[in-house]
Parts: structure tokens; sequence; C-alpha cells
């Protein structure tokens, strides 16, 4: 479906010891970061088991190309991004060899980095940030709350709807999540009232890192779309939904989620999913086709992405009796999405609006059409009126403060070493 | 009602001839803006009539406080804006002696460049754009055409209603128009198909500046949120009516206005509008008050702003012909504006979402209650039944190629000279 190559032989080890069998970053998977040591400057990295590779320090050394010292040198990702696919290609054949070869060792070794010993920052200064609706799914079951015998919109299986996000509020894995006040309107009140949210929720997303950008007025051809996608994150919206509700009409939301969006901190490459891609799961009978500027017959043969998607929560009794974190939900993203990566490209860039190196696109929330893959509490709670239990007898409709929440991934395929996104949490706090 | 000072004297002349009498850009004035001449690189300027004083050179020459030279020598005003209002009073006060006082002609006389020479930039690196929508009788006008009964929804009088616009695609004024394409669906066609828009339109509306961010889970107390507001533009936020109408459910307007949003080129700051502000409008009898985190005296007894706003419009013909611009409309912002930009702010960080320097506010479109001042064309032409005629007989429902938009501003008041904003305009070339 697409080329796999030698950086994909589930023979290849490392000679880092702990990527070989590591369930997120064996050397088959090899995403890019930027972490900290110490007092050292943030910098970008290479994940490869439970170490970090310093890539300034290796490009320093003149290990790898020398035009792409420049970029690897920044603390953001941003400038390597517009390098494009071929040198993200060329860089990843590049690590794959020092990281597998023993010859290399000597020289690479003191490159490295414990994982655990590092700060990890947003990999990229985020001009813009865009967030989908493309899980069809999430957007029936949202849809029926409301509108019960017409859950979807007219537009929805034309256009890949989408909207902007606040770019300022996007922050790494870890942040704490503060309880946002606002106005929320109880449906029997007559007045609404400013306070800390009462149905905070979480949304299961992946995020989408664009390389290489267009100018403002060049769409981006459907068939291109995929060449300026430097990577995929993991990315909750966290979400107030007292606060949506009451404010949404008539321009979507706004308050309700800009007080923090969190993602993961690894940027897995399109090159490292390439094993995982799968056609997309055939429109259902009657749907529409895409007009032709959202077709492309590659895209539909291997727009889907195989990535196992996990949400466990943990909460504050459940941590103090030192309990696991209970899986809220499991599903697989190639069944969620009804438009593809390229897709939400090609559409985003269709008007001629210019997508930068670095700006950041969401999904929307990506809910299977099983009840045991719901990205949302409002999903799983059905609107908080079918609380659920946890293990420990507790009772959630929305997040209560304490509450942490953790988002995995996991990819696997026949004849292909897995390979994961590592995780992407944050706890609750109460309001101020 | 707000303090007026030396610096905004009637008496007050510059010995910078252009200066005196001139309608936008008076010694009373001095906006900000950032600018270059031949192959210098762009810096930070302050209008003064028809002349630039170049703010790097003057702070390299030691005539400002030498902790201002670092953010006055960049090639954008955030830093500067970061400063805060206690800066940018005192040098608001040191230009006006610098640019009155003769014997500092020798000195600063060879830091000013004619305008007409200088290109201009954008004034800031726009981290995030949001868009508000606190025009009253545009929202009644709108409203009005979807639901003719209920034009303005239960949560308007609560909520300053806003969303997120994109800041890549915001540009300095004279930026051409680029006719976007995208999808539209007339109400009698089964599907919607993809192409040029042909109901392109503008938005009337002024953009605020961030002068100093709050941090993140940190709201700005509406006592304070002046202070977080370093200035003031024209800006036009271009929309394709026909890709909104299809597009904008249920998340609000996307591709419709973020091919393009024009901004004037430079910063009015609220200093120079002191002489100008207003009480606001008196809410209408039955109206709610407004929740506590948006109530605050001294915004009411001087949040409006007395700003006289036009749009004209030069069609191809009229331009071929030698003609004038035609006037659209014309009206005061404090009338348009249901919230203030205090509101506005207070609003935007109440569930503690992070506002940084630089970034950019629109108010939404201002219209007034009058037919003369209409603020896009959507509410002049109704929805385009009713189109209007051009005193060369031409007609417009919507935006022709070759049109040409102009907004510009002007504000008086007794006892003060009359200052202006310069203007923001754009051309509309044919689709790609």
């Amino acid at each position: 479906m697409t080329m796999i190559d030698e950086t994909h032989e589930p023979a290849r080890k490392s000679w880092v010891e702990s990527a070989n069998g590591h369930p997120d970053f064996p050397i088959q998977n090899l995403p890019l970061g930027v972490f900290s040591v110490g007092n050292d400057s943030a910098r970008i990295g290479c994940a490869i088991g439970e170490m970090i590779l310093d890539l300034k320090a290796l490009a320093n050394a003149g290990q790898v190309d020398e035009h792409w010292r420049l970029a690897l040198g920044l603390s953001t990702l941003n400038a390597w991004f517009a390098h494009g696919p071929a040198d993200a290609t060329a860089l990843r054949k590049r690590l794959s060899e020092l990281l597998s070869d023993e010859k290399h060792k000597a020289a690479v070794q003191p490159l490295l980095v414990p994982m655990e010993r590092a700060t990890m920052y947003l990999p990229c200064h985020i001009g813009d940030y865009t967030d989908f609706y493309v899980g069809i799914h999430h957007a029936t079951n949202v849809g029926k709350q409301f509108r019960p015998d017409n859950p979807l919109l007219p537009n929805y299986k034309y256009v890949p709807i989408g909207y902007h996000g606040r770019a300022s509020s996007v922050r790494v894995s870890g942040e704490p999540v503060i309880r946002p006040k606002g106005q929320r309107k109880a449906p029997d009140a007559d007045v609404p009232e400013y306070g800390p949210s009462r149905r905070l929720d979480y949304e299961l997303e992946l995020g989408i890192f664009i390389g290489r950008g267009n100018r403002l007025g060049e769409p981006i051809p459907i068939g291109e779309a995929g060449e300026h996608i430097a990577g995929y994150c993991l990315l909750n919206d966290w979400s107030a939904r007292d606060l949506q509700a009451w404010e949404y009409q008539p321009l979507g939301p706004f308050l309700a989620k800009n007080f923090l969006t969190s993602i993961s901190a690894w940027v897995v490459t399109p090159d490292a999913l390439a094993p995982f891609r799968r056609p997309m799961p055939p429109r259902p009978s009657g749907d529409p086709a895409p007009l032709l500027y959202l077709s492309d017959e590659k895209d539909r043969e291997s727009g889907g992405l195989g990535i196992e998607l996990e949400v466990a929560i943990l909460t504050e009794e459940m941590r103090a009796a030192g309990a696991e974190p209970f899986v809220l939900s499991q599903g697989e993203a190639a069944t969620a999405m009804y438009w593809s990566a390229a897709q939400i490209l090609a559409h985003h860039a269709s008007n001629g609006c210019n997508l930068q190196s670095g700006d950041l696109i969401g999904t929307g929330t990506l809910s299977t059409d099983r009840a045991t893959g719901l990205g949302s509490l409002l999903e799983i709670s059905r609107g908080g009126k079918e609380p659920i239990q946890l293990p420990d007898e507790e009772v959630r409709s929305f997040l209560e403060d304490g509450d942490e929440l953790v988002l995995t991934a996991r990819c696997t395929a026949e004849g292909a070493v897995p390979i994961g996104f590592g995780s992407c949490s944050g706890r609750i706090l109460p309001a101020r």
C-alpha cells in the first residue's frame, strides 16, 4: 500500500537496549520532540527506547547532512518541518542506521539522554491551531443529544467541518488543567451565572503537524496534501460542556475550549506510520462521493490510520489506593474518521488559506461505532444522564478535581514492529 | 471623563509642517506602525503628518529612555506592547515633546522618512486572532435574514459572542483579495459545488491589539482590562457569504473568512483616543445588566469609542473614469457596540485563556441602527435581494473583481484636535 523500507525491518534492532521491544519507541518509530535536561537550552531530540538522542549535538558533531544543521539546532521543529518529506525520510534513514549499526555506538552513545531526566516542550511554535470534526460517530452521538431525528447536518458528508482554535493555550502533556470558570445556564434557570464549570470533559483526538506550508491564495491539491504533513500526535481538546452549550450559538465553541488543549510530546512521522496505513473505510451506501478537490485514489487506498487509541482515568481516590488507571475507551482512528488527514488539509487550504510549518490541526473527537470506543464523557455518560461506575465504586458523569486523564495510542500490523505515541495526560485542579 | 494631558492641547503644533491640520496624523495622534524604506530592515515608526519618525534610529540616538531601546529596535511591536501602559504614555509624551519643541528639530529631523516612500507591514506578529460579534445592529440585521421573528439569540445580551479567526492570513492594508473558491450550495440545488465565491463581501470592524498579556489560568478583571489594550486599528473581515451559509453549522465560520483579513497599518493608542471616549450607550430598557465580571462603572462612563467609521467603494469602471470612491456607509463605533473593548477582553480571559502581547481582536461588524450606517453588503443589499445602485449606474449586491474597498475612521470632539486612523484598503482579484 505505502512504501515500506529497511527502517521498518522487524529484524532491525538498536544498540540502545531499551528500544528493543519498547512498546512506544523501538527503532522502527523514531519520533521527534523538543526537550531539555538540567540547565541546557531546549533542543530537538529523537525518542529511542528509554532514551532521547540529542539531534542538535548530533548535527554539531557532523553526523547528519550539514544542510540540516541550522534547522536541527533550533528549539522548535518548525524550521525542520519546513524542510519537507524528502529530508524527513533521509533523516529517518540516517537515524535508523546510526542507532542500529554497532560501528556508530561509540560516537553516538554520548549524545543520548535518559528520557526520565528530560523536560519536554511543545514540539513547535504553533502559529495557528485548527480543530476539525471528522469523527462521524462522535458527530452523530453529539448531534443525537440535540436533534434525535436528524443528528448529522446536511453539510457533514460534503464538508470536512472545522473551526479555528486557540494556539496560545496549547500545552504539552502534563500541564495541569485548571477548572475554567464561565457563563453557564441551567435549562430551567432564567439567567446564566458565572462560576466554575460543572461539566468538564475531555475529547480524544489526533493532532496533525503541518510540514511545508502553502502560500496565501494557493490551495493544496489533494494529491499533494500528504507531503505537507510532518507528523501526528495525541490531542486532548478539554471541553467545558456547560459553557459550550450556552455560548456556542451562532459562531461556535470559544471559551468552552480555549482554556487548554494538551498534546503528546512526540511527533510520529508519516514514514513511521507507513506500515499501519490502510484503505479508508468505504462510505456507507447512499453517501455522496467527495467533491473532486477532496477525491484521490491513493488517499482512498491508504488514507486510513491504523492507530489504536485508548483513554484511561485515574481519580484521586484511585491514586491514593494505588490502583491502575481505568480504561474509559478503546478504538481505532481509521474507523472513526469520515475524512482523511489529506482531505482535511486539502479542504483547509481550498480557499487559499495559508498553512504554515508547525501549525497544528486536530481531527476532532475520534469515537468508534461501539459503546467501548467513545472519545468523550459527554458520549459515555449520554450528556450526564447515565453516569459511569468506576472499579472502586466512584461514579463519573464529568471530570472531578483530582482526576487525571491519560491518552495513549499504539499501532500494530502483521509483519511490522508495533509502535506507540507516548502519552498525553493532564490532571484537573480546582477552579481558582 | 478620561485624563487628558498636554499631549492633546489643541494649541500644540509640530515643527513637521504637514502634521498641522493633517486629518489623520497631527501631533495629537502619534500612532505606531512598522515600516521599511529601500533596502533597510523593517522597523518601528510613528506617523506624524506625511512623515514617519524612525523610532529605532531615535532610540539608538539616545533620545528616549534607554530601557526602551531593545523593544523599539525590533521589527514588530509585540515586545514594545508588552511594556504596558505607563511606558506607552511616557513614550507618547516624549514624542510629543520631541516633535513640537523646535529645540529638538535639528536632532530629530534627520530621522524622519516621507510616508510615501515607506512600505508598511503588520504592526505585530499576531499570535492569535479572535473575532467578536458585539455590533448589535449587525447581529440583528443578519439574524433577521435567518430568523425574522427572533433575530438575536438568547445568549447575546449576556455573552460577548466571539470566535477564533485565522492569524496566518491577517495582512496589512493594500494586500490584494484573491476571490476564494469553496463549496457553495444554492438553496434550490441538490448538491454543493466547488468554485469561486459569488457572494464576496466585506465587514467593517475595529481591531484591538493586546498590550500586556495574562498568564494561562489567570482571568483579567474588568477594571484592569483597559490596561491590557495597546491600541486600535481598522479591520476588514472579508467574507464569502455563500461559503459561509453552507459551512457554518455547527461550529461557526471557517473558510468563508480565513482566506484574508486586512488591517490598517497604524496602531492608534488608548492615550490618543482619550478625548474621544464617551459613556457606553445605555442598554435598552428590559435588557439584563451585565454579569459582575463584565460590569465596571468606569467602563460604563468612558467605554464608548467616539470613532466615526466610513466605507467607500471604487469599482474598475469608476477608476477608469477617474471618479472618486463612493461612500457605502458612515457611522459611529460607540453606537454600534453593545459590549465595550474592556468587556471583550475581560470575557475572553474569564476562563483563564491567555492573551499575549500583539494578539489581535476584532470587534465584529459595526453597523449603526440607520440605513446609512450598515457595515457589510449583506446588510446593505439585504442578502442580495436589493442591489444598490452606484453613481455611475453600476449595481452591486456583492463585490465584483476589480472593486476596491477603503475603510477610514476619524475622531472628533469639542475642544480636541481631530485624529484619524489612515485607511484599510483591498482590491478584489479574480479567482485563480
